[in-house]
């Protein structure tokens, strides 16, 4: 039986090239500073995004950690999105570990948040409060349906931060996605990010790794924090090998993602006892709430999972799948039929 | 000119007998465990909670702190209000010196959280998330017009942290004006909370002081975590001399205060341009806004001091005025006109 | 019974003085900085020791803590010495609560740092090191017999830490008795610390309370330290009246304890069975070694404790005796025959 | 010109094999737990350790602050050695980040700490001191020539642990070159250690990645602390397989670089100007210290290199140099050979 896997992006296997990128990098000591490769995609990164400088680290969790450490000293206060990945999953450790105090504000169903929300939430100069540091924003946001945030909106969020003298991080996970579903050069969306982080596994396939990019005076301090937390890797070369295919093969074909989610999203909305919020599914996250009582998210995942399907409940009603490189526009159709035969 | 202080119940003095016992208190050194009357004001506490044990704190900042590091681990999880002191006022201390993850749900207007909400916000086992440990209430709530909870409230959600195996830490710094308002004994709200910390300052009137109430063994620990932040006091039968005061002749008066409360409130909800929200004012603190849009919080702040009246702007459009044993019924009146003549 | 405490010049009692001084006091909120009285301590104790700024805290512990916090942020390295208070009895909370690694060196038997050990223990700009921010000193250095660091050594690590750009703080919790010792005015042992903090309790008498000076800048940040710790109190003014008597009425008389300790010393010295390096012993502080085998520290202090003496056994050979103002010429005589009755 | 490089073994290329391995390995998505390689090396490598379970870990900094969180709360002690990795190269990131309290003591020529040091550190229960809660060991010991610790110190090592309730975390970072020295079983080393991480890179040539290898609960608890730092990697099978290679085919010829090792040690010996501490020599690690006052070791270092040899000046007079597969006993002639020229 084939199996269909819509769990996660994350589980995308590296393709032919990356094996062979991973097969003959060069690699040097990247603790040392020596790793031609591991420089190579750093440049390339820092390039596309319109950055000075960038760092590879272990994970998008670690790229966003490094970020955070670095921009923000013990007790410092940020502010972010309620549905955040980094409020929701990355095990709350800026604060178990940073000590940054999070303040969460609510997220739209679009994954922005409201501006007089944000400057609400900033606080004045008083012993009884901590500092307010920095705005951390998701893009796209996973928990919001994947839903990119815009040039614009960034430019508010921009002119807020400049007003105030608070930073910006993006945790830009799938920030390429973002920039293929509002046909945008990513540049302009990382634009007025401090840091920016991105994954190079993910939807772009590589099997591990992400990139922060940011002024080459942060870089330099967040070099420090990635070896801190143990994410300084030797030859790490090898990774980032895969990290350039990623680069320069992979984030065009996105768009093919997000019409194979929209094509999902748009069947099962049609099925009676499921529901999608279509308005936000812009990118290859599809969100949908089962409203057929007799049936849990649980049973149905397994029914599924009999058929080779394979998606995520995230609640006893809420369900999620992704679309990614190994899934076919003939696979939705797949999948489809296989709701349709249980509705 | 008398100055009317409504700003907070914190700016009371000693009384006269309080003065009298602070300078005949009978002291040790308590770090050696030899104060007797730290020892007396911490066994009548415990007894007047209900609880086995007590540790006297130098602030209601410290009481909560030393609960929270006691009762969680590094990047342990703690549910609380959004509109909880700890969360608002206390510098984010939990996340900065702990590594406490503060996970924030909607206080009601009411001071409570509902069941559903704190059930919601309870982790699963899962290697992205935290370990929820511990919900953290506070009563009565400032934020919310002093709010208390009530003791059936506290036994729906002593039920909900039973049943997940959480701890239940309470801010009661005002938890005498929440009894004397629902006229119940002290010890009916205390009865699910692990740890409860209440003021001795305060509407009690001691200059300085909190007290932690909990178990033996929670206590010792406590100790422990008071030590490290430094407030282990030599000689504090100083002030425990006065907190004994606080606890036999200043609890039974706070309903006056409460009345002084009702009747300032009556007052300016009866004055055009101000709103207040009377269905919450149960003790001694009054919240209102100021509808008169050509009125800044702060030029009307300015106005009342030249009468000798001082209250707080919390924000553009907010104010607060807090009752306490140096205001009487003959204050109110003045305040009142004060304001009417202002109006 | 008589009973003469030994154990430490924490157990003093407040004079008549005192008590005259808290019952009077004339106080305020701290916390909104209207308290007279802490303000006058506070500028009296910043005159006394040549700072701009002083800042009261509820103990010793918490005014190193203040100052380390408000100098060093999460990584930050402080070079202490391997004896000092900071590191040995303050339980590890400048690493636990302040993520501050501390870099231990010998502290030589007179309490001092060789300052080539000092030079040697500062890190390089380099990934793989914390940053070194601050030396820590203490004077009189407790564990090291009570020893005073004389004004020409503190100018010696003054001009280190220039060249380095780093931080000085001074646990000065005895630095009156320093300066009695020395017979010099305690702004000359002041004058290379960015940070010192002294107590008010031990030698000085007070019951509870130590105080931070340094410069505005740093006692503002300090503020907020403090804060978060818990240590903000309301009326302190009443703690501050005894340490204004403590600051005015008990630094000239250190000199007194310091002789009684020299006479105990010498007296000790003389006893077989016991050992103590007189060379050491300048302040009020008398460490000493049981040399006799047959005979355990625990089980001597006991058996003085019958004859109402009281000293600390601090391991199976290192006893210790401290004078203060409780303790008259007359009882080292009673003390010096108990001793020599037992052995 | 030929390169050799002596700065460290951490620069190895991987081999062939590893190159093949990690092009065609088995993956899948670990933070799932379906990755099948990192299984397979995690089951290989507790199984070569005599553990009951493995965490595959980014770098061996990643294994030790891993296995640091998991053993240790906040504010626990550490016993550890004062020339330790943990406490000198680690950014000190144990107190940054975990709030762990290092307690040093001296560590011996050879990379032991006395065991009455151990004892002797060991804190009572006391509300002024931290929680003793492990004692950290490094076998190899790198700042210690690389000196191997043998079965019989762990075993007294273990019985104090034990005595005392303390646990044992061995960083392992060059474990199978202490066993290929002491020619024992590496589970021998192991036997005590409650954790025990190794290196992967370094002289088993993977170009990254660590194991740490305990029980299974704390190995599910360190797969918590794994991911909060960010080394939860997606298919991490690509490093694993290299690491596979690195378990079979790379342990049985640490001998070889030892011997080499040994070789240069006795060359250097006799070079006049240079001296070296040849007892303690028994793995791959070479110090030796520069004992012509007209040469400092920077220059010394640029000279070498002109010759195509690198070795790393460690401070004003102490050099280093570490053999590795890479190095052959030809190598070790030429490099005598510059020596020789040299001086």
């Amino acid at each position: 039986m084939t199996v269909v896997d819509l769990r996660s992006d994350t589980i995308t296997q590296p393709t032919p090239a990356m094996r062979r990128a991973m097969a003959e990098a060069e690699v040097g000591d990247d603790v040392f500073g020596e790793d031609p490769t591991v420089r190579k995609l750093e440049e390339m990164a820092a390039d596309r995004l319109g950055k000075e400088a960038a760092l590879f680290t272990a994970s998008g969790t670690m790229g966003n950690m490094v970020s955070l450490l670095t921009h923000c000293g013990r007790g410092d206060e940020m502010i972010l999105g309620d549905q955040s990945h980094i409020f929701f999953y990355e095990q709350g450790g800026s604060a178990a570990l940073g000590g940054i105090h999070p303040r969460t504000v609510p997220n739209q169903p679009d994954g922005t948040i409201l501006i007089e929300d944000l400057e609400g939430a900033i606080r004045q100069d008083d012993v009884h409060f901590p500092v307010t540091r920095i705005i951390a924003l998701e893009n796209t946001h996973n928990r919001c349906c994947g839903s990119p945030l815009c040039a614009d909106y960034m430019k508010d969020v921009g002119n807020l931060a400049g007003k105030h003298g608070l930073k910006i991080h993006v945790d830009g996970a799938r920030i390429f996605n973002a920039a293929a579903a509002l046909d945008t050069d990513v540049k302009d969306l990382a634009e007025y990010a401090d840091s920016i982080s991105f994954c190079l596994s993910k939807g772009l396939g590589s099997p591990a790794g992400s990139v922060v990019c940011g002024t080459k005076d942060f870089i330099a301090r967040a070099r420090r924090a990635r070896k801190v937390l143990g994410g300084g890797m030797r030859q790490a070369g090898i990774l980032a090998g895969a990290g350039i295919i990623s680069l320069t093969q992979m984030t065009e074909r996105l768009a093919e993602d997000h019409e194979n989610a929209g094509k999902l999203a748009q069947g099962l909305a049609h099925i009676e006892g499921l529901s999608v919020d279509l308005a936000n599914i812009k990118t290859n996250i599809v969100f949908f709430d089962l409203k057929k009582h007799d049936l849990s998210t649980e049973s149905l995942v397994k029914q599924l999972e009999e058929q080779g399907i394979r998606i995520l409940a995230l609640g006893p009603r809420k369900l999620r799948a992704v679309t990614h490189y190994h899934i076919s526009s003939k696979d939705i159709d797949h999948v489809l039929d296989s709701f349709k035969s249980l509705f």
